[in-house]
C-alpha cells in the first residue's frame, strides 16, 4: 500500500525543506546539494538525480510555494487591498525565513534557464491572483473600465522591490502606503 | 616625474576594464580574481592586495561608474524628461555590456557589506542627480509643490527594475513612457 504522494513526495518535501533551511543559514552562494542531502537526511546522489544542481533546487523551491494559499485581500475597498498586498512584501522581505527563496531565485535565474522560469511562473500566478482585487474594483466603479488589472499590481509592488534589491533602502508599512496610494492614483487618472 | 594619476591609476583602469570584460563573458558566477589579474596583464597578488574578492572588485566598478559623467536630460517637460530617464534604463539592460555590472552588484550585495554600500552610493547619487528634472518641474509649476523630486524618479525606475530582476518580462520603449507616465500621473495628483 502506498501512502498518498508516496516516498517520492516525502523525499521532496523534506530536500526543499532543507533547502529553505540552508538558504536562510547560508544564502545562495553557501547553497550546496551536499549540505541539502544530510539536512534533509538523504542521501547526496538522491538529491543529485532528481536536482542537478542548486538553481534546480531553488527552482523547485519556487515552485514549491506557488503551489500553495496564497489569501488575496478583500478589505472593500481597492485602496485597502493594495496597501495589504504591499504589506505583505513588506513582511516577506523582513522576515528572514521567508525571503531566502526569492532572494536566492533573483540571483539563479541571472544564470540559470530553469530558475528563470520558475521566477517567471512564479510571479506570473501571484499577480493573476492579486489582479482580483482590481478586477472586483473596476466592477465596483473605484477605477476606470480600462485599467490593467495585472499592471496595476506590478505598479503597487514594484517601489518596494526596487527598495529591496537595488537601492537597499528600508521598508516599512508607510512605505508600502505609499507605493499603494501612488500606483492608485496612476490608475484613477487613466494611467495604468 | 609621474604622470597624472600615476601607476596606481593606470592599475585600477586595467583591473576595472578587466573586471567589466570578464562579467560581461561570464556573468558574477564565473568570475574570478585569477582571470581579472590575467586580463589586465597584472600579477593576481597585485589585484588581491587592493581588491581581496570580487565582491571587492565589482563594488569598485561601481564606484568608478558614479563617478562618470550621466547627462541629466532636459527635454522642456517633466514628461519628456522621465520618458528619457525611463529610456536609459531600458537601453542599459538591453546591452550586455552595460548591464553585466548592475547585475552584478545585485548578486554582491545580498552578501558584501562593502557591494551594499557600492550599490547604495550608486543609486543615491544617480537618484539625486535625476531629480533635478522633478525641481525644474515645481518650479515651472508641472506638479505639486511639494512632490518628492526622488520618489518620482524612483517611481519611474521601479517598475523597469521590477521587469528585468523580478518577473523577466521584456522591456522596450513603451514599457519606459508607460513607467514615466504612470509616476507622473500620481505625482500630479499630489501622490508622491
Amino acid at each position: 500500500m502506498t501512502r498518498p504522494g508516496g516516498r517520492s513526495a516525502r523525499v521532496r518535501e523534506a530536500v526543499l525543506a532543507a533547502t529553505y533551511a540552508e538558504l536562510v543559514e547560508h544564502g545562495y552562494l553557501g547553497l550546496t546539494v551536499e549540505n541539502v542531502a544530510t539536512r534533509a537526511g538523504v542521501h547526496k546522489t538522491t538529491v543529485y538525480r532528481r536536482w542537478a544542481t542548486i538553481d534546480v533546487l531553488i527552482a523547485d523551491a519556487l515552485d514549491q510555494a506557488r503551489g500553495t494559499d496564497w489569501p488575496v485581500p478583500d478589505t472593500g475597498t481597492l485602496e485597502g487591498d493594495l496597501i495589504a498586498i504591499a504589506d505583505e512584501v513588506v513582511q516577506a522581505f523582513t522576515d528572514p525565513a521567508q525571503r531566502a527563496v526569492p532572494e536566492a531565485i533573483v540571483t539563479a535565474a541571472l544564470h540559470s534557464e530553469r530558475a528563470r522560469e520558475a521566477k517567471r511562473d512564479f510571479y506570473t500566478a501571484r499577480h493573476t491572483q492579486a489582479a482580483e482585487v482590481v478586477t472586483r474594483a473596476i466592477a465596483r466603479g473605484e477605477v476606470p473600465e480600462d485599467t490593467d488589472p495585472v499592471e496595476l499590481v506590478r505598479l503597487t509592488c514594484a517601489p518596494l522591490y526596487y527598495r529591496i534589491f537595488i537601492t537597499g533602502e528600508p521598508l516599512d508599512h508607510d512605505t508600502a502606503r505609499r507605493s499603494a496610494r501612488a500606483a492608485l492614483a496612476a490608475a484613477r487618472a487613466g494611467a495604468v
